[in-house]
């Protein structure tokens, strides 16, 4: 058994090590077109914010200890240029010695990642313009950074675009990031991301969201220190000066090998593989950034993440040594921290629904990380997504403490097919520091089951009725300290008193501050025979909205 | 409908929160014995350690507050004393004015919860004998602290014994935990309860494992402060003096009103419900600490837990007033912060199954919060118990970052009846600061498959086959600092060329630190005909067997 594997990053490297763990006697070999195998891609930003000061420390694995772990070679600077399915041979460029040279197999992996997208704007070759892709994207960015620039502009709102530009902000380097969409991190729906535009701002960041960079041209001469300035022309005609411009905008799977090879690849241009991780050749796998996936809704799909790529990396080498694992779906569990925030999601968004016209209900929910009455508790939001069956759909969380756990939960809650229903009683464990007794998981199955069985009827804050009186039944204090406009105060402790006041001839909709007492106002006035909903998480979601759609800051 | 509910903390009081918001005309009367409903009863140690400096904080809900949400009356001070239940009525002895009424109801849900066991010993009525159950219990524990005393002792090391210990450390008093089991926190194994021995030691608390109080004796008249002297004498033979004694060894059931009532009981003491938390009685509910549950492996046991009394709450309720609520299993998910560490448990322990007799494979991993390239990575201790077929029984999870996350997506995943083979392929949420591509559920997951499959054969620390070799393939550098007794050295880079030294008559137990060069190893030797197991956990979970079982310092 002759194994090659072409990549040696994530999941290339991980198929090696699981090859060589499941069959000792196989030759193996790994490619590797760039100079290091297995090194931290996802630690790149963190160096050159200095949170990782030591850049060892981000190469995982050197192909010599990967050699005398696995006794694999592995054959850094070679670079698969061609593949031959039929005659199972590659061709290999050895970029040191500059000569090609053939290479048989008997199985195959593909693992060659993917590479950041470049847009086609006059300037983008600039020396100025740089991606954070690679250890030597990374130096370069740090070498600019150590040599004392002071403003960047970060060209994506994304995962790397935002850790970036908190890393750079760390360096106290005046950071603008240009986003096209009108939200930051657009596999969030626009109201969770809002708190990231918050956070971000707070800490000096400048947002330009809902823009596009047009060109960027050169301005005047090297200074003193020997930087130069480029000017960022925006679609809409402005522009600003910056010495250092960082692509984040997407990434591009990197499958004009497998499709010169004639491998299937799909619309996208990933390579296609079935549930074996097997191309359309058979003997030939792929994994990685360089493969359609299926999402959580059965739609083809490139989801470039470190998870699925090793998972695939495992399977691939099992089943090119005779085994029989699967690879189905790749649902976008994802987690950032931006500053004390995190975001996190998995699953389906919104927006994603409403894309593939999949019915589903929503809630939202601004519980605790933990017990309030224990110091350090922090609120987070969390939106809910399912079907009119309890099916679970997509989560997405946004706070400080806790929102790494909670969207894990709801992540392994989601792939075992457990309903809304089947969260209110995960029993899942409790004390004061790390969670309550009803914990933010089992509050959103409460929240979802009560809407589900008609308990609860929801308004949202994207469609509130445009004739429903508001009714705030909070205190007068909160009341006091602002409330949405046009409502009209009732506080929940005298709606037994008073709910003659209110209009039978409208709908009404009630909200608190986070959508516990506005539930208990609707069980009241429905009980009453009013018409009446609840606000989903109360004003503290309402206002989500308010700022999640910024542009032209 | 006329609905009382007796017991107004946790499970009582969350039956009539969820009953009101059910049915708005519902008459509802709750009684609580006490003075307080839905009390913080997990917050107690936080006070008197002052993390938690308010004590209102820890009063969730007044009755006032509670009458103006829900329209429900609470008596509090008011003890049900009898129930007919025949008649449809209870005795109710309002200790305020000392007088006793009746009051019938259509249905009824007790709550009556647990009480502390007192132990009965000579001196055990001593003042300076306390227990922490209820508010009264913390303001008079609290009230001995703030008065200057210098000394206590704890009796049991489970829970709420620990916290205290904790909590008393943090108010500079000199702390001694007498614990009759040989290990600490009795629903984790040992070795994995070791690391909470080592913590509190190195805290200055003074641990008396194995060891049990015979007897309690005053000395002296009280000093200068006011406080008097206590001796604690050791069933073996040790004295010792103290100025407070907190018995911590455990709760029974409050079900002297059920059994008197006719209703079945269990053997140890718990309330007999079936699914719907239905009593041996028609319309009589019963919730909370007061019951007896199903455990995780069928069978019958007492569990109090905050958790699972509020969800009980809420199903009593619902069953109450028509619905069809069900509860099945109490798994015993717990976690529990001690000084910086993090203990979580799910399922059945090895003991259990030891115990019920259950075929069950356990695997150790010592895998770290997150990528460690990030700063702030922390090691964790996990245990996985599963059965043959892959099912998983029990996890228990001992560390500081990240505990409580995994032990709750494992506890998810267990209740959602997943694999081990399911494990491997959960998609979590990576990012630097919160984890890794391969998290360690999945690593758990790995290893648990490759055990199954034959891939890897395990050793276990308790169980070493005696006349093996063992064979440490760490570096040099690594065996020299310390390895197991007897252990030959062969760093696992140079396994592939020197395993010709190795005996082919004898059984080798390779290992490393944690477990994975250990396994790599094994997978050399194997595919050379050699007999060779793993060390699961490698030499870390080695030392935790160590120190795991500490005796009467």
């Amino acid at each position: 058994m002759k194994l090659l594997i072409i990549g040696g990053v994530a999941g290339g490297a991980s198929a090696a090590a699981r090859a060589r763990r499941v069959d000792e006697s196989a030759e193996i070999i790994l490619f590797e077109r760039g100079e290091h195998i297995s090194f931290a891609n996802c630690g790149l930003p963190y160096h050159i914010g200095e949170a990782i000061p030591n850049r060892d420390s981000l190469l995982i694995m050197t192909p010599a200890r990967f050699k005398a772990r696995t006794g694999i070679e592995v054959r850094v600077r070679h670079e698969a240029v061609a593949i031959d399915p039929d005659a199972k041979t590659i061709t290999v460029l050895d970029h040191a010695k500059g000569i090609r040279y053939a290479e048989s197999f008997d199985r195959l992996i593909l693992s060659p990642g993917a590479s950041p997208v470049v847009p086609d704007i006059p300037g983008i070759g600039d020396p100025a313009v740089a991606m954070l892709w690679t250890l030597d994207d990374m130096d370069r960015i740090k070498a600019r950074v150590d040599a004392g620039i002071r403003r960047a502009v970060v060209v994506g709102g994304g995962f790397i675009g935002l850790e970036l530009a908190e890393c750079l902000r760390d360096r106290d380097v005046e950071v603008t990031i240009v986003e096209m969409s009108p939200q930051l991190l657009p596999p969030l729906d626009p109201e969770m991301a809002s708190p990231l535009a918050v956070e971000m701002e707070k800490h000096g960041v400048r947002l330009l969201l809902g823009a596009a960079v047009a060109a960027l041209r050169r301005t005047g001469v090297p200074d003193d220190s020997g930087t130069t300035e480029l000017t960022v022309e925006l679609a809409d005609g402005r522009s600003f000066t910056t010495e250092l411009v960082v692509l984040a905008i997407g990434v591009r799977p990197n499958s004009e090998l497998a499709k010169s090879a004639g491998l299937a690849v799909g619309a996208h241009g990933g390579i296609l593989v079935d549930e074996k991780l097997q191309t359309s050749r058979p003997g030939i796998y792929a994994v990685g950034d360089a493969i359609q996936v299926s999402d959580s809704l059965g739609r083809p799909a490139q989801i470039p993440l470190a998870g699925p790529a090793n998972r695939q990396g495992r399977i691939a080498a099992d089943n090119a040594l005779g085994g029989a694992g699967t690879y189905r779906t790749t649902y976008g569990t994802s987690v950032v921290k931006l500053f004390g925030l995190t975001a996190a999601a998995t699953g389906a968004s919104e927006k994603a629904l409403m894309a593939a016209g999949t019915p589903h209900e929503k809630i939202y929910l601004n519980p605790f990380s933990h017990a309030t009455y224990y110091p350090g508790a922090e609120m987070m939001h969390l939106k809910l997504l399912f079907s009119r069956e309890g099916g679970i759909l997509g989560a997405q969380i946004t706070g400080r403490g806790g929102v790494d756990k909670r969207i894990d939960v709801l992540a392994t809650a989601m792939q075992a097919g457990l309903t809304v229903y089947d969260l209110q009683a995960l029993e899942l464990a409790y004390a004061p520091p790390y969670g309550s007794a009803k914990d933010p998981v089992n509050f959103a199955g409460f929240v979802a089951a009560n809407v589900l069985s008609g308990k609860s009827d929801l308004a949202h804050a994207d469609a509130l009725p445009p004739d429903a009186l508001l009714l705030d039944v909070r205190e007068p204090a909160e009341f006091a300290a602002g409330a949405i406009p046009g409502a009209t105060l009732m506080p929940l402790g005298t709606v037994r008193e008073r709910f003659a006041e209110l209009p039978r001839d409208r709908e009404i909709v009630a909200y608190c501050a986070v959508g516990i007492r506005g539930y208990l106002a609707e069980r009241i006035l429905k009980a009453h025979g009013f018409k009446v909903r609840n606000l989903s998480g109360g004003i503290t979601t309402w206002k989500l909205f308010g700022t999640g759609l910024r542009k032209n800051r």
